[in-house]
């Protein structure tokens, strides 16, 4: 299976399908993010468990997160893709309650693989829109 | 200037424009290269006039080589963009002698800044397809 299908699994399963036992079949045990601004683990590399974590951390704020491929492009251990994500927010974001509102923003994120498995990513998406959505910003 | 702003003039200037004078107005003194699978400056950190280098070794290969961007996401100091790449072959590629076919790829690009200039990236792009348009791979 090439890393382009495996990466389209890991979305289908472990983030839309919140699938927290999938991981262990997608993910590397030391899993880096490597540029992601605003994630409080943007530089570190996650176990299994720490990854886990961080899908908790956003499921719970949005217990209803959803991406969409738009488009992919693949070269040897590199994934890169363009995505559209979708939520509501009926749980906190960091120390504000839920708005209740939904958001809807772009993103392209670069995933890396280690023998078929996603070990790390590079993501950028446009935080300004979703800080809007929610009201957070005018 | 928005940094997505700066990026579009930059790769119209710099990358299809061929304008090495005008690197010194968006490229940082220290650009580095985190990824970028075959490129032979890959995980380095080039000054400007190495950067002027790399810009040579690609248009030696492709003078014409064109980039046509596709879709942006701009966040804070990363901008990503797909692309479509097109060229023709006539120089030589490593110790390859110019095959003049032309090739046409997909990729997607993470742009760093740091005070409104290009400061690095991480790139991906479909390099299958690009060797089997030279003749390289069936």
């Amino acid at each position: 299976m090439s890393n382009e299908h495996i990466l389209f699994d890991f979305l289908e399963k472990v983030w839309n399908g919140k699938d927290a036992g999938s991981v262990e079949e997608y993910v590397y045990p030391e899993y880096k993010i490597h540029i992601d601004t605003g994630d409080p683990w943007e530089g570190k590399t996650l176990n299994l468990e720490e990854f886990k974590v961080r899908l908790k951390y956003s499921f719970d704020s949005f217990p209803d997160m959803h991406f969409s491929i738009l488009s992919s492009v693949a070269d040897g251990n590199y994934v890169a893709i363009t995505w559209i994500m979708t939520g509501t927010n009926l749980g906190p974001i960091g120390g504000f309650p839920p708005t209740g509102k939904s958001i809807e923003t772009n993103g392209a994120t670069i995933y890396h693989f280690n023998n078929g498995k996603v070990c790390g990513h590079s993501q950028v998406f446009d935080r300004t829109t979703v800080m809007k959505q929610l009201g957070f910003i005018s």
